[in-house]
Formats: structure tokens, C-alpha cells, sequence
């Protein structure tokens, strides 16, 4: 098999992985369902004719080992298994395709890690179903919430039973957790759900860590008028001021390196065609790599908001509603993964993950390091979500050489 | 009785017709039903106490007329009976009983006019139970359309039935259209529902015309993305192009003398924290009281939103969705009612009305002409509406005053 032949590989095992998916467009494949069922067939398939000896754990996760010398520590690899409703084929379950790829071509070149691996599909990342997520690697990790098993789908099946039908057993989620001695270190590709890597022309990038994030809800409160009878100046029009707060928004992050801030929600009342607005509601969303230049971020947002109001007579409300602090990934590993990029012929260009990943709670349990692919138009949790097969190949032929690199987890 | 009581007389009247009104807060008064046939009984006592000659028209106007000499035109003054649903207990009423209680006052006075006069409590200005309104008017100016008849309210009953539920005649309304070589004119007062003149410190203003209105419908469509994948300088931010806008809006009509502009409702998909907007509707209402400041005013907006599609890489859709041309109100009859107003110590300021009245389907019929009346805070529509006695006998006093006046309605 050559090189570009491991693209053609991923593509059919991905191409019977979407199969197993609720019908509709795209791929729709929820945790503890019939159709993860269905995947979890291929992926044992695919394991073990890597010649993995398969297992599933308490959580749902799939995983594939590969032993090393004895007592020697495991290199760990993979995604999630599941995807977003009418989601695209790659997201989550293309990383564990290309990580049992890549032991598949170390085998196959002869090559003999001093470490075990393992590959490993975590049963939910996207959080669909319930209202949680990461399950999998918690367990791993030690930090899940076991009270997180009472929670319910919108059919009001809790997420204990839902695993329970599956056939686990969620009381014995605590003995998942991993010893960090016995973990050199986590590896997860992902698409990049992103036009960055497109635009720069580059199949592989090298991610220097997952941002951080906090949202805001943010309400505007001034004072509802006929939109007849009011003269301009002497409104309280909350969405006249609420749009300069959109700009504000725009505005500091456009001038802060690396940092993403966006309303993605608006609200008005009373929203009608002849009425001057009295009131909005708008969510501010802000995520940058460093938690520091976040809370930069957030102070500059903060004082623009309190002058828009102060300017234009309105009450201020701004409450933050969910904060979750940066992962940087380990330096290490990034500089294994960008030597391997690179020996494949790209730059090795490094870029922070706005999205959060397994790799996010795999942090918690040891070093992680992160590969994005390519993915055309930056299109991702969409039936058009697409990763040519050179991409692939490229990300298979990258892992396997980070692994095999002989500096590499010492 | 002096000139200050006529305030608590028609304050008295007003308490009786806001009990005409379903249960909740403040009143609900909705044409053709039980409270409307109890605000009619109240009314026909008050015109009757004026001396007034009754009747209801087969538009459900209740007329209150009193001849003048042989064959003279009739002067003609009112205003709506109906109410929004929970608004106040002055918005049109109160301007059937300052009509009346000015003709009382006059009788009182020993004053005899060289025309008739006719007091109109018109049945449905409001348009909140059938999407249609100003039908007595319209029937007295011959320009209400028969196929409204048609129209149901959100019960399924249609206006017709409604109608005749009511005891009215709808084929008989063709019959209404008056003659305008017998109408001198037509005067209303209302709330001005804005704050101009208490702001102003003025009990009453005249009102110069009644603004044209045209609305719109805008869509901006960029490209909805991942809020944490998508750098700043890669967005196709849907909203922020729709924050430009509505900051246009306002800005256009700040710098246009009496021009108001509006953007009330806005939505926005997928309106959800973690995605960069893709798509945004939201409407643009411009109101002016000269047609040519509106088309102005609309030709400086389009202009901007192209720009602002143009710089952002946005799609627009800019959709004209209604449009009524402004009612100039008649040059004497204004100079009449200014005249008054000064007489009893007002500067007789006048203002444009952003909102439609009886008055703007009367002009199809006779000049007309508008008394404002300052109102608390510029609150209407809302059980907190209210006006003091005091400008409610300033009223009665201009009213008196100009009808009147020797060189009136010649």
C-alpha cells in the first residue's frame, strides 16, 4: 500500500460509518443509541484487523490496545464516536479512523513503539442527547460528575438508563480512572470545523491549545415607544444601542490577536414593526487561547457596554453565564507533531482550537497534543462537511511518524 | 361653571366610559361588542345633555348633531371610541368628549353658530380586532372598500356579522358618503401619545399634518459559523452588517428635520450563543410629514445598506412592504386652531403627528384639522395613559374658541 492509497482506506471506513446514522441528511449518530450500536460493529472491525485487542468500557468508549514492552506506559489516540444531528461523516470519528490507520501502517512498515497504544471512541462529545458531555474521558481523567447520570434526554430517559439499555454499567464509571504514571500522553485529529488551514493552503496544522471561553447574557433596557409619536431624540431605543454593543463586540476582538467574540443571539421586545424597541437581550461569547488576553477581552467589552448605556440612558445588565478556562497543549508533544508535519512537506503551522475536543478533558489526565485537517470550506456539523482523501493520508502518514519519532513521550 | 371645571366634567365622563371595558388592566374596548354598546349608552347620555340630536350610523358611528341655519354646512368634530386591547382611558374618547363638552360650553355661552355641527364617536380606529380600520370615516369620505366587510377577527367572525350582531346594516354603508359641499371641515383632538409637548411645557398643540408612512422589509445573509472556528477577518457576520444598519437608520433621520426612522424587529438565525449569525431580518419604518423628506430619507438608507452589504461581503434584500402618503392638515383651519390655543395662553406650537388618526381618511372628505392634547410621560396604549383636567378644559376652551371665531370655516 502507498502512501495516498491510507486516504482511499479512511475514506471507505468512514463511508460505512456514516451509514450508521438516523435517516435524514447528513449523518445523525447520538450516544447510546442503535446507531452508535451499528458503529461500534465497524470500529471493532477496523481495530482488529489493526491487530488491537478491543474492548468497551463503562462509558461507551471503544478502545483498541496495542501492548508495548512490559509495564511500559500507554500513548493514547483517538475522538468521539458520535456526531451532531444532520452532522457531517469526519467530525469526531474521522480521528479515530486515521489514529487505527496509523498503528495499522506502523505494523505494516515494521516499525515497534517502546510504548502500548491505544485508540480510543469516546461515546459523546457534541452533548446532543443529554445536556453533558466528555463523558469518557472524565472517567478517564477522574473529573466526571456522577450526578451528571440523572440527567435526561428530551424523551426523558436519563442518561444512567440510557447506558444501562446499552448494557454498561454507569456505577462502575469511577474504576475507569486512569493512572497519569501509566499515560505518556493523549493525540487527537480533528477536522478543523475552521477555513484557516484552507486558506493558508495547508493540509495539516498543529494545535497550540483550546481556547478558552465565557458567555455573557447581556440585556439592554431602555424604554418602549410608538415608533410615531417619538421624536429621535428623545428615544431610548435598547436596539439602536444594543447594535453599537454588537460593533463594540466585533471591534475589540478584531484588535485582539487570536481572540474570537461574538453575539450570536439577539432578542427584542416588543419586535414590532412600528414600535421603538424598550428592550434586548443579547448573548456576548468570547474565546481567545490565553486566558489572560480573554479577560482583556472581557474588561474592554465590559466598558464599551457601560458607556453605550451610560450615552444612551439604558440600563445595563451583564451577568456571565459560563466560563471555562484555556487548555494549552503540551510542548512536547506540539513539537513532535509540527516535526512531523513537517517531514510530510507541510509548514507546521500552529493554530488554537476555538472548539472544544476530548482533548479538553484528556488534559486533565496527562500531556495532550492536537492535529487539525483541512476541511473544505471550513464547513463542519453539516451534511457538506468533507476531508479529501490527500488530507487523510497526509494525517495518517504525520501520526504515524510522530510516534515513531525516536524522542518522542520520553 | 367656570373654565377650569370643564377638566373634572369630562374626567367624570371618561371614569364611566373606561368601566366600558372587558376585565384586565386598564381598557379593552373592541368595536362591536358589549363594551362598545355600553360606551355608546354613556355617550348618548352626554351628547343628549349638550342638546345634541342622536343617532348611530350603519357604520356604528354614534352622531350627536346640532342644526345650524337653514341648509348650512355642517362642521364636524370627534374621534374613535375603541381602544387597544389593555391601553388607556383617553386615547380617542376623550376627544368625542371634548367635542361635546366644547359644544355644551358654547350653548352655555350664548354663542350661536352660523353652521351645524355634528360630534362623531367613530366605532373602530384602533384596527385590533379586524385588520382593518377607520371604516366610519372612510364611509363618509366614500373610500372604505366594501370587501373588508369580509375580514374575520381572530375568533373567525367576520366584520359583517360582527355588524349585524350589532343591530348594524353593512349594505347600507355606501349610503354614509356625505356631500362635501356640505362639511366645512373636520377637527379632532387627541392625545399627541409623545412626549413633544410636555416637554414643551404646552398644554395643547396644533397639529400641521400626518405623517406618510412606508415600511420595510431588509434581509442581510452572510454565512452562519462555529462562534470558536472562524476568525474575526474570515466572518460573514449577518448581524453586525444588521448593527451598521439600524445605526444608519438612526443616524439618517437624526439629521432630517422631523423625520423618524425605526428598525422594530429584527431576528436572527440561528440565534444561538456559539454561531457567527448567517442570516438577519429586520424592518425599517420611516415616517415624515412631507413625502419628499421620506423618499429622501429612504434613498439615504438604501444607499448605506449597500454599502454596508457591499464592505461585508453580505447578500440584501430590501423589500418595500407598506406605504401611505402623508395628510397635510388644511392651512386655515390650522391657523384657527392656533389662534385658539394662543388665545387661552399656549404659544400655539405646532407638531406633525407620526401616527395615523380618523383625521388622515377624513381629509379624502372636507379640510381638516388636529388639537393635540400633552400627555403624561408620552405614555399611550398603557393603563398608565393619562391627561390632567386642566389640559382637558384648556381644550375645551380652544375648541369652543375656534369654532367660535368670526372668520372660522369660511
Amino acid at each position: 500500500m502507498t502512501e495516498t492509497d491510507w486516504g482511499m482506506v479512511a475514506q471507505n471506513w468512514l463511508d460505512r460509518l456514516a451509514a450508521c446514522s438516523e435517516p435524514g441528511a447528513g449523518v445523525t449518530r447520538l450516544p447510546f443509541t442503535p446507531e452508535h450500536r451499528a458503529a461500534l460493529a465497524v470500529l471493532r472491525e477496523l481495530m482488529e484487523a489493526a491487530g488491537l485487542a478491543v474492548h468497551l468500557d463503562a462509558a461507551g468508549t471503544l478502545i483498541g490496545r496495542r501492548d508495548g514492552p512490559a509495564d511500559a506506559p500507554a500513548l493514547l489516540l483517538g475522538s468521539h464516536q458520535d456526531s451532531v444531528r444532520e452532522g457531517g461523516a469526519y467530525d469526531g470519528i474521522m480521528g479515530v479512523v486515521l489514529a487505527v490507520l496509523a498503528l495499522m501502517k506502523l505494523r505494516q512498515d515494521g516499525v515497534s513503539l517502546p510504548f502500548a497504544t491505544e485508540v480510543l471512541a469516546f461515546a459523546d462529545e457534541e452533548g446532543v442527547r443529554f445536556p453533558t458531555a466528555l463523558m469518557g474521558p472524565r472517567a478517564l481523567a477522574g473529573t466526571f460528575d456522577m450526578a451528571a447520570l440523572e440527567l435526561s434526554d428530551r424523551d426523558g430517559i436519563s442518561l444512567r438508563n440510557a447506558m444501562q439499555d446499552f448494557g454498561l454499567n454507569p456505577d462502575a464509571l469511577p474504576d475507569l480512572k486512569r493512572d497519569p504514571s501509566h499515560c505518556l500522553g493523549w493525540i487527537e485529529c480533528h477536522l478543523e470545523q475552521g477555513p484557516v488551514l484552507e486558506q493558508a493552503q495547508q493540509a495539516l496544522g498543529v494545535v497550540s491549545g483550546i481556547c478558552g471561553i465565557e458567555r455573557h447574557s447581556v440585556t439592554l433596557t431602555g424604554s418602549a415607544a410608538h415608533a410615531g409619536t417619538v421624536p429621535m431624540a428623545l428615544r431610548r431605543d435598547a436596539l439602536a444601542g444594543a447594535a453599537e454593543l454588537v460593533l463594540a463586540v466585533e471591534g475589540v476582538a478584531r484588535r485582539a490577536d487570536g481572540v474570537l467574540a461574538t453575539v450570536g443571539s439577539i432578542h427584542t421586545r416588543p419586535n414590532v414593526v412600528n414600535a421603538v424597541p424598550g428592550d434586548v437581550s443579547l448573548t456576548v461569547e468570547i474565546r481567545a487561547p490565553h486566558d489572560d488576553s480573554r479577560a482583556t477581552t472581557r474588561a474592554q467589552i465590559e466598558q464599551k457596554a457601560q458607556m453605550i448605556a451610560a450615552d444612551r440612558n439604558l440600563a445595563l445588565n451583564m451577568r456571565r453565564s459560563y466560563a471555562q478556562a484555556a487548555t494549552p497543549c503540551d510542548t512536547e508533544m506540539t513539537l513532535a507533531l509540527t516535526g512531523a508535519v513537517r517531514a510530510g512537506g507541510g509548514t507546521g503551522m500552529t493554530l488554537a482550537s476555538g472548539a472544544t475536543h476530548d482533548t479538553s478533558a484528556m488534559a486533565d489526565l496527562c500531556p495532550v497534543g492536537m492535529i487539525f485537517t483541512a476541511c473544505r470550506g471550513g464547513v463542519s456539523h453539516h451534511p457538506d462537511e468533507y476531508v479529501t482523501p490527500d488530507v487523510m493520508a497526509q494525517a495518517v502518514a504525520a501520526l504515524a511518524s510522530a510516534l515513531a519519532q525516536p524522542g518522542f513521550a520520553r
